[in-house]
């Protein structure tokens, strides 16, 4: 219970601008529901959420497949790509059958797009590299050149164009071309406790970030305006970004999320696929 | 001049269910034009243009690049994908590193989509392969299993299942990861020197051939259903196929050709990349 008496749902968000189309419409008043909003990194987020600190939150597709049993999926709603997401790249300086035996450096930000990159590179290319963890913008700067990195969100769109990496591939597509099913990023979990303890208003609050989704749907031109403003990138850039990425989770979404756990649990990255469960509306 | 006095202009088509859409409004009469139509196989369309048999045809991007000089490229039409062709496939026994050294099977029938995938191989993946020319059907029917082979057309559809290839690249969904263009298979051409002989007919055949695409674009499920019933696929198949295709010839689509041609010129399979000149209309 919040001080007037109402039971707030603690929402967790990331801080990254393909979110905004959701959480925009809440923090400016535009859909409102019974959300109080918890800002934070997104590794902070998956262990608030783990601690029963959040009820309702953003999640990277892996962090629901290593908790399943702890959550629900909120539906009808996701991050996902049918093909070029722009900001979830392989940068490599060499051909990517090359990178046998090389190694690749990638963030600790993500562990989604690390492991859609291992099965690329394992499964469907067929080279074995090890991985290294390290800020690539920073060992760039330092004259480091890495054989290849893996690049996402801003840090991806900035170095895109890097001269010494001119063989890049960006993993939305690499997924279309090898499964034709949309990629999807990420998710949004309730807390299966949360959902026990108070139904209503975790229902309400679920309902509230689909709301937000058509209402940022209706506006596109919005949107892109906004995200220019806070990611310091063109109105034109963020259209093309934001065409680009689906919120929807439909059957072919769901389709895609199946599949990639599928490939996790084959290539042995998680020790079993877990089911797509969803909170009843 | 035919028997009735009028200057008939000689266009070649060939028998891929993917012209169907400008071929069919002409020949069922509902686009009129001063065209006699010479149906051959897609090899043969390309001596009898050399020969100057014919005034206006279809032709691979690749017979173009070969003999731009000859030619003028008819605008506003062409065929390519924007990703996925389902007609144009890589089919591999083995992730695609693991080729190299290997021998890759292709269809005497296509030199672009040959091109293309050598492209693929050679500066995007970076495996040495060799190419062995053979039909694949009646290999696979004979109980030959080589590594990969390159299926195009009606036998890429048949083909896309096949439980000993596993590894499946849709080239046009390559292109479009490599170089977030369209991939232009093929354009219509108009002989430079018919052009100057015959100028008027050859334009109002040119014309008529956009009206055609223009035509077929307004009935996509008649367009589907005749290609089904042509090509014994089913309705929705074919219309799916046909949305995976644009006829258009605009902006994106030069790039795309264009930078086709940079790439051949660089990877020395073909001489000089051609200037995309066009018939003026």
């Amino acid at each position: 219970m919040n001080d007037t008496g109402e039971t707030a749902v603690r929402l967790g968000r990331i801080s990254y601008l393909n979110v905004l189309p959701i959480y925009y419409p809440i923090e400016s008043g535009n859909v409102r529901g019974p959300l109080s909003v918890v800002s934070a990194p997104p590794a902070e987020l998956n262990l608030l959420a783990r601690a029963g600190k959040l009820d309702v939150s953003a999640c990277s597709s892996f962090e629901y497949a290593s908790a399943a049993d702890d959550y629900f999926l909120v539906p009808d709603l996701a991050i996902g790509s049918r093909g070029h997401v722009r900001s979830v790249l392989l940068l490599s300086r060499l051909p990517v059958a090359k990178l046998d035996g090389k190694s690749v450096r990638v963030s600790y930000q993500t562990h989604t797009s690390v492991a859609l990159l291992k099965l690329f590179l394992q499964q469907r290319v067929g080279v074995d590299v090890t991985y290294t963890t390290g800020d690539v913008t920073r060992a760039l700067a330092s004259g480091e050149r890495p054989d290849a990195f893996l690049a996402i969100g801003d840090e991806a769109m900035r170095l895109s164009a890097h001269p010494d990496y001119p063989h890049r591939w960006d993993l939305g597509s690499v997924w279309l071309d090898w499964t034709a099913l949309p990629f999807i990023f990420g998710v949004w979990i309730a807390r299966r406790a949360a959902a026990a303890e108070n139904p209503g208003p975790v229902r309400e609050a679920c309902r509230a970030l689909v709301e937000a989704k058509d209402w940022s749907k209706a506006r596109p031109e919005l949107v892109a305006e906004l995200a220019a403003a806070q990611g310091g990138f063109t109105v034109p850039d963020m259209r093309t970004y934001f065409e680009g990425l689906v919120y929807d989770f439909g059957e072919r979404e769901k389709d895609g999320l199946s599949v990639f756990f599928e490939k996790l649990e084959g290539a042995r990255i998680i020790p079993k696929a877990p089911k797509l469960q969803f909170l009843e509306m």
